[in-house]
Formats: structure tokens, sequence, C-alpha cells
């Protein structure tokens, strides 16, 4: 049986150079910090990932700031960023977008608890889109009481892109520090730090084929987030931890690829996707396609099945060789309806019978063929469980 | 020119056994929050590594919190059982050793700098030991406003050996939580979670012959610090981030291998450690050895030259092919006396003229040799520098 991997916004395999480059750097010993041969032979090593990855995203080494991955860096971002300017300006707003990842909306929840922010969810329209007059009518309510603002590059479940230069250029009118994750954005999207504006942008490795426990949070000159990570000083001070020289290694390896076959990559994706979403549609007419039909991430295909409980419909795929994601946050077993769906209009009974199917640099015809084949037994299943 | 390896301490190589379980899963793909069956696969990876760690260390699988490293395990502890204990019950004192790692002590000084806690420095005697008596006698000033208590289990510096066992009794006699930094400990000194009755054990990978870039916080039934990376709710909610296998398998490798040699492992390199100490006493015969001359980590030997600058001497040594570490923190090339000998009352410019020697799993008598065939030399050319 042909398995077909349709994950890859939850991670995606790591590329052959990637891990070359890492396994080449596991044999090695030194830490980064040392001031000895082994220890310059690795800062030599931190360093030129540093420069590589600056390279691919258009942004200066010095404006990295490696991290254990995405989570961390959107934490450093949204609290780093809500610390700093509080403390200089006294400004206690935070502005998401409702449709950002938990490693950001939990961050600002989590400072309005206990940290003395007032956390603002900026709406989205029905595919999922912040609009740049919604930000400024936010921002302009008040705007010296804003601490940031933090709005994703695309988004990890519908697979919307959103307008981020434009949002940077309106919180910039204000002076507000812009955020934007990136995660799902790097060999899909072309990404350019210094072209879009934004203050902060989040990295993870392992969702653009490098490895798992690596990521970077970029920022501009002059952006100086409180730090999260207290501790030796690595990272100027402002992530502290042992740099991951292995890791790095993969880190950079992957970037450098998949920013370099990014245009050909959306290529061969859109194609592929756009064939995914009409073989779905005529497998299983009913069928609602969710984000924007358009302007999406060209590996992403996001459905609600009417009738159907997700879970049960990924289960049943998942026996069938295919292998996608509820795109809900699931916590101890509990499915809750995606926070994404809900802003978007979506209703609880649709949002939680919805599935994502994503594609990366190992997808194929292959996979879609096999999707094609086994949908329409599957969702008649899910929908006949989902009645009884 | 044989290369003398003697900074295990900052980093020691990975153990081939870690290597092959890491690679093993570089090419594996699968998010361990997935539910399908590549995500379950990975989930399982995670799982037996965490039952092989706490199998090592005496602890219970559900006592585990991976992290990415020692650093974030630290500041879950100190960060995340202060603001736990604040909301719980008011209390603000946060007691620390005076030679805890930065990852301890950095974490401690932003909590008083915009957390509202007070930090006190329990200080230490001549051999960097923290007395019994110095803690029961700070607690009883006023036991219900202390928070937390964090000494290490054995300083990363000098070597000394806390008596972490009594130090955590005397913190319950008052319902005190107690936090200890055992990174230099695994593989080092038997350490077993349940017996030292710590509420909360910080370790990391690379020092135990494991992957960089990945670590653990054990956590006592019951002890629930706030978390400081949030997220996706990995990890029982209280550490997000996607898990790396991976590196989790390479970490579990190398724990089940430190522990299960590390009786003979301490007998090797205390034998070799004391060789290593009687030369350079020879070679250099007004040295000094710091750190407790018995209670000490078998693989560290810790010296001040008088009349040396530390770094001046690495850097000597490091020419001839032994890469040691001057101990102390180096912030922006500039060398700044350690905290640790400054605790422990040594002076300024002994402390500036200090280096460590630490040894580890890959150290023979051919390092031993190297360092005793260069140290006098060396030390001969960084005492006129440091006269010119």
């Amino acid at each position: 049986m042909h398995s077909a991997y349709l994950d890859h916004a939850a991670t995606t395999p790591m590329r052959a150079e990637a891990i070359a480059a890492m396994t080449e750097q596991l044999g090695q010993v030194g830490n980064a910090s040392a001031l000895h041969a082994a220890g310059r032979r690795v800062r030599r090593v931190v360093e030129e990932s540093r420069e590589a990855i600056a390279q691919a995203l258009d942004a200066r080494p010095s404006e990295i700031v490696f991290t254990a991955g995405g989570t961390e860096a959107d934490n450093l971002a949204v609290k780093g960023l809500y610390w700093a300017r509080r403390a200089a300006t006294g400004a206690t707003r935070v502005l998401l977008s409702a449709v950002e990842h938990h490693a950001v909306l939990d961050c600002a929840h989590w400072l309005a608890d206990h940290q003395g922010a007032q956390v603002e969810l900026l709406p989205v329209d029905e595919h999922g889109r912040v609009h740049p007059d919604t930000l400024r009518s936010a921002i302009e309510r008040d705007p010296e009481s804003v601490a940031m603002v933090s709005v994703m590059w695309a988004n990890n479940e519908v697979g919307t892109v959103q307008p981020v230069k434009v949002l940077a250029a309106v919180a910039h009118d204000h002076g507000i520090p812009f955020h934007t994750d990136a995660v799902q954005a790097i060999g899909q999207l072309p990404v350019s730090f210094a072209g879009s504006g934004v203050d902060a942008l989040t990295l993870s490795g392992h969702k653009a084929g490098g490895p798992m426990g690596v990521g970077a949070l970029l920022l501009a000159r002059g952006i100086d987030p409180v730090p999260v990570m207290h501790g030796g000083g690595q990272e100027r001070d402002v992530r502290s931890g042992t740099l991951d020289a292995p890791a790095l290694a993969g880190f950079a390896a992957a970037v450098t690829s998949a920013v370099a076959e990014q245009e050909e990559q959306a290529k061969r994706l859109t194609s592929l996707r756009d064939e995914l979403i009409a073989r779905v549609r005529a497998a299983v007419p009913d069928v609602v396609l969710n984000g924007d039909p358009d302007d999406r991430l060209p590996g992403n295909a996001h459905f609600s099945f009417p009738g159907c409980e997700g879970d049960a419909l990924l289960m049943l795929l998942d026996a069938k060789g295919v292998e996608c994601s509820t795109g809900s946050a699931c916590s101890a077993g509990v499915a809750q309806p995606s926070h994404v769906l809900l802003a978007m209009g979506t209703g609880a009974a649709a949002a939680r019978g919805s599935l994502r199917f994503t594609l990366g640099h190992t997808s194929t015809q292959a996979d879609i063929d096999r999707l094609a084949e086994v949908i329409a037994p599957a969702v008649e299943r899910a929908s006949r469980a989902g009645l009884s």
C-alpha cells in the first residue's frame, strides 16, 4: 500500500542535505562559547549557518537570534517585545490576529492573565484574512497603548496568506513593533525579511526540511526583546543556552535549499494541490474548501466534510495509508473545534468535521492518487458513524 | 601532536550509541502530536526515551518534562516554581547558592528586577559548599516568605559536590520546593531522583554524551511550575514545543550508558584526575587547587596559577594542543573574575588566573601526559606576560 504523507505542515521530512550537514557535526566536539580550537571550530559552524540563513531570507546575520524552535521564537517575540515596550513606554495592549498559532496566542493570554497585558484579537474575514483597516482602527482607538502587533505570514491550518507587509506598515505608522510567525511560509512563499518590513519574524527548522529542536527569531536592528531564556548570555544576551551547532548546520542547509527551490516547488505543489482539491470535490460533492481560494500556501488544502467527525475520518484515512491532520488543537484526547475556523465564521459542527492536507518537498502524484482513491468511502463511513 | 580535550564540563563528545540512536530517527518523519501512524511511531520513540531516562535516574516517566536543554530546564524551574508559589502563597524570596550556574542566577536576578522577587545568595565555604545550617537560618528568618530554593548538585567550575539531599530536607521542613541543577553530575556521580528527595532536577543532553539542544526537568508529583514556553500544550502543558524525537532518542541512549558506566568511569576519572593534579603541582609548585579536595566531581581539576592571566594561559595551552576553560563567564571578550571563586573567598587576581580541566568518557592517559608536558613552560610564559 502506498503511504501518502499529507501532513507537511506538522513536520516535513528532513532534506538529505540537512541530514548530511547535521550528522557531519554530531561526531565533532566543542562548545561555541569555548575559546580553544575545538570551540572556535564550532563557532565557525554556527556563524556560517547564521550567514547562510540570513542570505536566504534577505536579512543580516546580526539580525538572527537562534532558538530551540518556532515555539520559543514566538515566546521570545510576544513576551519579549511586550515586556520591552511596556518598560519603555507603559504600553500594554497586545494586538493579534484571531487565527494565530497557539505559540503566539497562549503567550498573549498568559501576559493578560499574569503580566498586565490587554489582549485584543483582530477579527478575520471568512477566508481567515486580517484586513489592514481592522488593524488600523484597533490601533487608532488608542495608539499609545499598543505594545506590539503579531500577525502570522500564512496560517498553519487553512493556509491563508496575510498581507503582512501592509499590516507592518500600519503598525509602523504609529511606531509599534510588528511580529510575524513565518514558520509555514519558508520554502512555500518568497520570504524577504528586509522587504517585508517586519520587526521580528519566527522560523522553525523542522517545518522547512531541517531538524526539530531548532529555530530562529529574526530581529530588525534596534528591536531588543526582553529575554525569555536567561543564562550564559549567548546570542547577544537575547537568548541563553548552548548553541546547538549540529542542528544549526542542518537548519542552514535546509533553509538554503528550501528557499533556492521555492519558486519551482510552489508551482509543483500548487498544481498537485489543485488536483487534490478537484478530485476530493469530485469524490465528495458537498465538501467545503476552507481558507482563501487563491491566496493560500501552495501546499495547503483544508476541507470541511459535512456530517463527519474529523477525528474519525482521520483514523479511517490513516488505516488506508493517508496521513493528515484535523488541524485543530487536541489536548488530552479532547477534540476542540479549531479557533481558526471559528474565527472565520465556521460553525462548531463544521469545524469539528474538518481535515487539513498539506504537501511538501517529498509529495508526489501518487499521494494525490491515493487520497482520491480512498476519500469517498472513508467519508461515507465517517458520515454513517456521525449519524449513529 | 596529541590533542588533549580537557573541557568535558563545557560539552562532552557524543557517545557512539547516542549518535546511532539519533541518526536512525533523522530520516524518519512524524510529529509526536499527530494522530496518524507516523505520529504514533514518533510518539513511541519519545515515550521510550522518557522511560529509559526515568529508569536510569530512579524517577517515574511521568516526572520528566523534556526541554531544549539545561538552560531551559533551569529557567522553567526557577521562574516557574517562583511564579507558582507566589500565586499560591504570596511567597517571594528565592534562595540560591552563591555558586549557581548563570542559567539559575540570571533567572533569579531577572525575577528580582521585574517580577517582585527578593533573591538571597546563600554563602559558601572556602571549598564552595553550602552548609545546611546556612540554608536553615536563611529560611528560618521568615519561612513563609520563601518561594523556592535552588542549589546545584555539583559545581560546574570547581567541581564541589553539594549536600543536596540534606539541603532538600531542610527546605522540606518548611514545605518549600527545592530545585537542583544536576547537569554536571550525570555519569560522574550516582544520581537518584527519588533518593535525593528534590522536587525538581535539571538535566542536559550534551553534558552526558548526548546531543545538544535537549534536556529535561524532572518534577516530583504535585510540583507544577508555571510554563516558560507557551504554545501547543506538549509535555502536559508544562512545556510547549514540538518534541524533538531524534534528539530525545540520542539523549536517552547517552543517559542510559552514562549511568550504567558511572561507577567504573568515576573510578577511572578520579585516578586520571588525581594524577593530573599531582603532575600539575609537581610542574608548577605554587599552583592552588580550588574546590573541595575530596568531595568533588571525579573529572574536575580547577587551579589558580599565581601571577598568570587565565585567558593568556588558556591560549598558550591551546597552541600546544591542550583544550581547557577559564571556567569564568566571558561576555563579549571581557573576562570577569568567576563569581564562584569570589564567593569562595578567592581574590580577584587569583580568580582571573584560574583554569578548569575537566575529564570525561573519552579522556585518556595521553591527555594527562600532554598537559603535564606543556604546563610548566606555558605557566612560565604566561607569568612573564602578566608581569610585562
